[in-house]
């Protein structure tokens, strides 16, 4: 990130921050945040895991955000900032260095080169890029963002204060929530996939419903969330979705959840509030899947969840020649588990 | 969906579907289409799966599409629309619905905001939205509808009745069918992945093929389907691809065959007719799949396919915990087999 | 690919490429580089592996790239053009046909629908297509092409002589250098995906870094790359990318590696120089892997690699129902070794 260019008192920081200050602070300055690794002098940092705490010990930082149990980790050049939670306090302190950096908020003005309908709604303190295209009949609420080449169907409406990137297609009669942030590429109500099969040729099916995204929902870049056949597909509100997230039709995720990149959720499926889906997951159609459920990176769901816990499926990393071992012998298992039992019979009988 | 503004006799409906009606339809009237768990009163449900007759006993629809074996299950307040595939007919009545409705279609006007080279050739009765741009020596059928900001290149071609997204990119010299959709952002046309490694580096091989898209074609969303290094990537007629595919260079697809998201299919590889590969799943390069394969979700085909049928190959989803312990003993499954092999021998000599 | 309009005789390829005819080729002429299974008389093909001699003993082409070791299986009509490397021969004849055909290359104009602020400095040669925007501060190298309806943002800077395709968005304040190729629809410098977990919500972390991209690196459509936290995104010289993948904020690749279509990189990796990452496979966050590391195809990398070397981790493909039966046992491991161990001891008492 950019150093500010009038370095801040690191007791006005610690301040906006509630965090108590260890003695020695002085008038130590800021002038942007940094990772443990790379900080040096005027950087402030944060350690939020014991396991980084030799980086701490070896870090340059002016200043650390850290636990009280940790703050002993810190080299003898590093003041502690002391705080309950310091990824929260991070993240806190992020914000409001993007604020004094000017940084993720566009000014308020239609650029001339927008195509927006007569038909449409505009809010106050719009702000609308280049080649945006809003259609008749759709609501931006007051102080939305449109980025360049955004397209805003008929009918679609967008919450107040929330972020569209570029080249968005919200498609007609679609719903974003307030204060949501949706990045670059994503296509929200596109027709889900149904097709039914008559006579070794598939027949398309008509998707009449629509997509109703929540409020404080964040979806990354080049998603697509498919419109439902006849209901809506929904994200709930304060869901977190990452970039290439495949949402197919009807499929309904719950109010907190988390998707991480690259994730494929089939049609109908139900996810809970507070889940947690790792990255290149995939669910099946028609599953549920309970509230407080992890899922890890790169693993199938194949069946409804409907206890809280942690799940995974992957097959181990070998190298090459040990996994086509291994690969030859998954075939056989049914196999081996039959001489097993056969073993076991004999050795009965022996004794 | 929304409700129709005036509801239809049921009758209507039938008589458009070929359906039986079960006595006593009466002027019954119908607004819309529903899932059986939502409809009410006024609302037409399908049962296509004995699995769901419970919801059918439940509903309160007016009318349920439903074959004669299933009709006993629909509840005392819901009429029965006998036909022989109600899945089928759901489909036809949707199609119905949707232009009842007005929607899918734009109107047959080139908005002032796109940008039409005066060498493109465009059909009559075309729709071209907002901030779309269309390339010298591009051929845009008759009836076709591009949304807003969809690019077509140099000398690339739209069979009638075509209907392209917002933001579709179909790169120069590419061909897509008649009555084909593509929805937003997806990508036809690009490079395929083709180097030669030289000394360290990679060499770029130019890809001078193009891609060739059937008539009755759907492709979802966001999708990537690259151009052949020499000759055409081909997806044949009424295949359908739902969102986030990929398909790289040389790939051809029979006809009919279905993908769903996620799908990678590699260089070169080949797809017979009436397949369906599951979401998410990896085809390599270079194999070929006969007719009439279903693949399973997230599975990856690593050696042709010969033979019609189903194939599978996922790690089972387990408890983190208990797939901690088995993904270590698939580690050892090949000592393991040798251990079992002694023990065969040890038990033979004993005995 | 299309044909020249005029043949061009063999020998003046052969000169090109350094290469050398075998004797008979007298005034042979070439309109036209194809496989070997296509090829015909006008035909340049190429022969790259022993595993292709039947199809070029069969093969009709006029002439064929090949090493001195193989020329032996090419059949009476063709004229062997021996080069040591065959695919690398192959990617310089098609460079050289690709400029013959006029393809690749915009003309190096501003097309009036484009929106470039005045505030942005545009070099020389420069080719910018309609419905792109450029930004104020966005620096364009000299001879950039930049597609139709691509976004570039404040203060984003690209390399003389890279081309980007349409609808490409490079966020604000990111770095491609020179040379480089941007397919289609790719996002490069959307927010990582990070956020601090507060009573159950998630809360923003601003992303304050950026992206930088090296010299002469190829990036498919679709692709998503987003910018770091604190620190940058960097994506080393000479990296070719496929379509579809995701880089996660933080991540660092090596020069001169190369990632299939579909690839996933989770946050904070690090990828060595000369990797190749098969398609489908992903990344964990914060792992380290070595240079020279081969992944294959849809394999999960769950731990740091420290050997060169190639690695596997994928569930063989079965008939569903064996993959059924095998998928039960796979969740019986720890038992059966139980099981197994439990023999072992009973067989050595009772010897």
């Amino acid at each position: 990130m950019r150093r500010l260019e009038r370095p801040v008192p690191l007791t006005q920081i610690a301040e906006l921050l509630g965090a108590r200050l260890a003695p020695g602070a002085g008038d130590a300055r800021i002038a942007r945040l940094a990772s443990l690794a790379s900080a040096g002098p005027g950087d402030l940092g944060f350690l939020s895991d014991a396991r980084y705490a030799p980086d701490a010990g070896r870090s340059q930082a002016t200043a650390v955000l850290v636990t009280e149990a940790l703050a002993g980790c810190l080299s003898g050049v590093t003041l502690a900032v002391l705080v309950p939670d310091p990824y929260v306090a991070f993240a806190k302190a992020a914000r409001w260095f993007e604020t004094q950096l000017g940084a993720g908020r566009a000014a308020p003005e239609i650029h001339p080169a927008a195509t927006i309908d007569p038909g449409a709604k505009i809010g106050a303190a719009v702000a609308i890029g280049a080649q945006a295209v809003v259609a008749a009949g759709a609501e931006i609420g007051d102080g939305v963002t449109l980025g360049p080449g955004a397209v805003i169907g008929a009918g679609a409406r967008i919450g107040a204060g929330s972020r569209i990137g570029p080249h968005v297609t919200l498609y007609a009669d679609c719903v974003i929530g307030r204060d949501a942030i949706v990045h670059a590429g994503t296509v929200i109500g596109s027709d889900g996939f149904g097709f039914a099969r008559e006579g070794g040729r598939w027949l398309k099916i008509p998707q009449l419903g629509g997509v109703v995204i929540g409020d404080d929902v964040e979806i990354g870049a080049n998603c697509t969330i498919d419109r439902g056949a006849l209901e809506d597909t929904v994200i709930g509100d304060g869901c977190k979705l990452d970039n290439l997230i495949q949402i197919a039709h009807n499929v309904r995720i719950g109010a907190h959840s988390a998707l991480a990149g690259c994730v494929g959720v089939a049609g109908s499926a139900r996810i809970g509030e507070r889940c947690m889906i790792g990255g290149g997951a995939g669910i099946l159609g028609h599953l549920e899947i309970c509230d407080d459920v992890v899922i890890s990176a790169m693993s199938l769901v194949t069946r409804s969840i409907r206890t809280p816990g942690f799940y995974t499926g992957v097959f181990p990393l070998l190298e090459n020649r040990a996994w086509e071992k291994a690969g030859a012998v998954v075939r056989q298992l049914p196999q081996m588990r039959e001489r097993l039992r056969e073993l076991e019979r004999l050795t009965r009988e022996t004794r």
